[in-house]
């Protein structure tokens, strides 16, 4: 009972205040999966070019992480580079290199096909759509888009998350991919397109999680400090979806328990957290299992009256 | 047993998206003190000029706050105008006349001098020290400052507060009176500086709760549409204090007990939310305890997991 994860693995270059690295693992995939890792067996699919350094692989498999559907071809790995503004609020590309990612068809191993759960990673919402379709039995699946799609493949998109159970979004892409500005109707509009379960999130401000049931908040963790952002919200993700298929989550014996989905949303909030901690995916070198529950528990001490 | 509320009664222009009114009630004053209203007697000291509408000393006295604190002076009530952005996180002031604001010293009536709860609005910090001086026997008081005072009056201000048992201010305000942009650090800071509660009042997203126990975040209701934030904040601290005096809080016999300080910010939040529902002081006229309480139950709902 795995979760299978499709998405970038790349290769970033990240400056904020607290420092720079030139080039360092990461993209979506990597963090999604590196997240949910500690919930349950991941499967990932996606495309590396021969630069890809083996000490990459070796700690996605040291998470347990089934490379089986990381394919490598002749040419460079995705490049994306960026700096952060002194609040870290903003963020501005310095670098889009998408190298071998420009051609990345998600090609899904036989024994990844049968798999319940299923995070779709940030791209081409076609090739998202294709790859539900190649699987068999699901139980929950859903993913994550961006503005860029929101606004060039808008019918596209919308006929892919019309099959989805869940959508993780930030809220500027809620707000245009709605039209609505206030963060209530949005939520009602994008419900009205198909996912069932809508999760939106705020950044440093937490997370809102929507459902036909109501909607429930969780404040964003304080950090001392946020060191660097990237990767946090598909940590969220990751943190979501991998805490809903170690607990077994099937929608299809009816509405999953509003309590579930809640402390699933507590945990996308903790890995993002603890993702912010250091550069990159370095914070997954050494995070343990005890160090997520103890922090799950620090965000029920922290917000209960 | 009351809360003694100090600061400005005013007129305000006030334009959003949703509309625009030429000249309305408002003033920190008359916003602290209808939300603490609804938990507890409230007594005002504040100035106003002949122009002052008696309307508007009729929709406070219906709340029944005590009005003889309330000075009437020759010449106009203080006038404020602004504009607030699209999206209404920006404000942009068009026209402050202080007019008999400008040279208001607060003197207290004898019955109020010996009232055991104090609200300090956002005054010249000497001016509420001097306010401070004048009350005996109190159990708790404080208040809230400014950009202005921290930045041009900054050593009068910290021996104002130094006295407080509670802070309430915004998050750019905390920034900026420790010089800390990490909130944790500057909340340590501050507490370091006299009072032993500090409310970080954060708008849309929400409020956190710092004392020696902890932190205690609340996220922000998410209203339908936000229709005009003027005097939120204020709300929120009327919310806070009111919701404290109700409960006969009393530091004095030893630190507050966690939870009732966590509930006092959310009855804050839910003030301050129903506050932006209509144009300046408006959803007073007809908001009622229940309707409190209700949304009270409403942000338990909606955080508990």
């Amino acid at each position: 009972m795995s979760l299978v994860v499709v998405g970038s693995v790349a290769y970033d270059g990240v400056e904020t205040p607290h420092g720079k690295v030139e080039r360092m693992l990461g993209g979506a995939c990597t963090y999604i999966s590196l997240a949910a890792s500690y919930f349950t067996p991941v499967k990932i699919v996606a495309v590396v070019g021969d630069d890809f350094r083996q000490e990459d692989l070796d700690l996605l498999a040291a998470r347990g992480i089934d490379l089986a559907g990381l394919e490598r071809v002749p040419g460079k790995t995705f490049f994306y580079s960026c700096v952060y503004s002194a609040d870290m609020n903003e963020r501005t590309t310095l670098q889009t290199d998408l190298n071998v990612f420009a051609d990345f068809q998600p090609r899904l191993p036989e024994h990844y096909k049968n798999q319940p759960y299923l995070l779709l990673g940030n791209i081409q919402p076609a090739l998202q759509r294709g790859v539900r379709k190649q699987m068999d039995g699901l139980r929950l699946a859903g993913g994550d888009t961006m503005n860029y799609w929101i606004q060039g493949y808008r019918e596209e998109l919308l006929e892919t998350i019309r099959e989805w159970d869940f959508l993780l979004i930030n809220d500027s892409e809620a707000r245009l991919l709605s039209g609505e500005s206030v963060l209530r109707r949005a939520a009602a509009a994008i419900l009205g397109m198909g996912p069932r379960i809508l999760v939106i999130k705020r950044g440093e401000h937490g997370a809102v999680l929507f459902t036909a049931a109501g909607n429930f908040s969780v404040p964003g963790y304080l950090l001392d400090p946020v060191f660097d952002p990237t990767g946090a919200g598909d940590c969220f993700a990751g943190g979501f979806i991998g805490y809903l298929a170690e607990q077994g989550a099937d929608p299809r014996r009816g509405e999953l328990d509003s309590k579930l989905l809640r402390r699933a949303v507590v945990y996308g909030s903790v890995l993002g957290s603890f993702c912010c901690e250091r550069f990159g995916v370095d914070r997954f070198r050494d995070l343990t299992r005890a160090e997520i529950d103890g922090r799950f528990l620090e965000f029920k001490a922290s917000t209960d009256f």
